[in-house]
């Protein structure tokens, strides 16, 4: 039986190599997977989805508005689907994916973020905290040895933000991954905890 | 370094079983462990927490004002907190555990539903899966064998019931736990999923 | 489909405990478990189960040279099979166990120990690391606060013993489950670790 | 406090992608990474380690008779070891390991196959199931959906062998992994599972 999988990380954590790992792993067994990634804005289209260990795979960007099931139907063979940055999928999107899994059976892999740079989980992360079958994590490690779960947003001074909008455009080096303990330390001290 | 842990299962997968067994190792250890559980109301005090498989253990009930981190300040001696049906505590006493974690190194470790009757987050369970460091999963079974993650709530013939009030007064015979593709086709069926 | 599952724990981390819940949430389902423990010697028959935490059940003892396929065609329903200290049954036996999963689709689960008090498998345990289709661990704490993995035998002193026989008649409270770091720093300084 | 873990996987599984992404991840935090593999003979040296997918990296070879405590102390720094086909350590060898997580408190990551084409554990693999801190599978899909946990051999008509040495010279297109319920299903229908 076909499963809805979060598989979640922290910044970092090489999710995105992850992805394309699983999408190599299931194509070595000659099954056609649909790699996806929600746009940033209402274009569509075809875009590389590139990891920052080296890896590449071109990918189809999905629009907040697209019903992922239409986009499944209409084409020709898909035997899994793998979600990059799969916080950014609405909740209908995710609903979408669900209604993939239990009627068509087909397995759905979703890999991304948990949590912002708040702590609070994205609408697409809440709502597969809700209706996944499996939740595994993709391990990070903070700079103290202990495992990185809240991804930090630093201003340019390299210290810790803690207001702002959920997201930043153009800023993943604005983003540092630590555990729980660090971030509220650091931000108790006002320390600067990346020179930038 | 203590953390935060959040082990999430559906209805009937044993958690309160789960929580007096952690409390058992611990203490077998030589360690104090204060056992505690949300209160349904604004009613404090002493509690007896039953598993259904038959174990049991003295808890204290702990109403949603309560500040956690005063009264585990008022407390002699607490190497470990355990905390039944987690998913009832507020996010702010989520966060007062959080701050035991990071600032006393005390481990907490929570036992609860992830969500509700309509596959909702309940508050305590969203701001768990936010900010603990480890979530597992206690696993149930679906009559059909696969793994049964959703609470479905019934009514009075057995079928299942998806509008209604989040909690259910003294309903417990009211939910079964199922998987997401048995509960869907329950719920197109209209089918009585359990005599009662 | 039906799995061959290892769940594998040191000393006091429950496993019985877990034997007899995981019996307990079957039988909820409406499932039979056919409950069995390998036989300390060649006599068969029935025994009480009981955890240290208090939970009990009857099961039934299955010597070294009994063969658990004909042991289960010769009962009239199960539908699921649990081991205890699946450990001390022989890798024929495990064998037997795989192959009713494989063939009658019967899920089998079998808790027990990985390593013996020098650190070795045991022979069942080694079987299973060899053909189980899953493997978990059931976790135990060691008095330093990490996990414990070694179930290390003490003389009447209370000091850690390394040679010997694998098996202790009578023994039980001859061990103490530690972590590695502690195990080898306990041997090397001649500590007694526990006042008997 | 530094853990040694065994991260097991079939044939095909990506288990050396896996190594090199956890490289890689460690590096970007200013870690310095040590990664070997065992010789398969008693050259030592410097080669190029290569995944399936794409990555590689330099990696140091370490003969079956080399101490490699004694190569940690030599080297200069070391933060974390990475070992790749970890099943062909000596059981010397992962004691070695196991020192230097205890005493130097350095993690070390092994990566490699639990089991030979007769379902028996490699010599490596045994040790580290016996001493590892952390076990975890990296997960491979069989043909029929299920989770891929057996390193079939395939003869040169892509029939399934099962008697011949443990190492096979040049033949990793010689294995494909499968379920134990396939592996035996092919076994007894002496079934062709591979074109070649």
């Amino acid at each position: 039986m076909a499963k809805l999988y979060f598989k979640y990380g922290s910044m970092g954590s090489s999710k995105t190599a992850q992805a394309l790992i699983t999408k190599y792993n299931y194509e070595e067994n000659g099954m056609h997977v649909w790699l996806i990634k929600p746009a940033a804005d209402e274009r569509d289209g075809a875009i590389i989805l590139r990891s920052r260990v080296g890896l590449e795979a071109p990918a189809e960007v999905v629009p907040p508005h697209s019903d992922i099931y239409e986009l499944y139907r209409s084409r020709e063979k898909t035997d899994v689907i793998i979600v990059d940055e799969c916080q950014f999928l609405t909740p209908a999107q995710i609903d979408q994916l669900r209604d993939i899994v239990d009627v068509e059976n087909i397995p759905v892999l979703c890999f991304g973020l948990r949590t912002d740079f708040q702590c609070k989980l994205f609408d697409g992360s809440r709502r597969l905290f809700e209706v996944a079958d499996t939740i595994t994590e993709i391990k990070a490690i903070c700079d103290c040895g202990a495992k990185a779960t809240v991804n930090a947003r630093l201003d340019s001074e390299g210290c810790i933000v803690t207001e702002g909008a959920q997201l930043l455009l153009g800023g993943n080096d604005r983003y540092l991954a630590m555990c729980h303990k660090c971030w509220i330390r650091n931000i108790r001290e006002h320390r600067k905890v990346k020179n930038r």
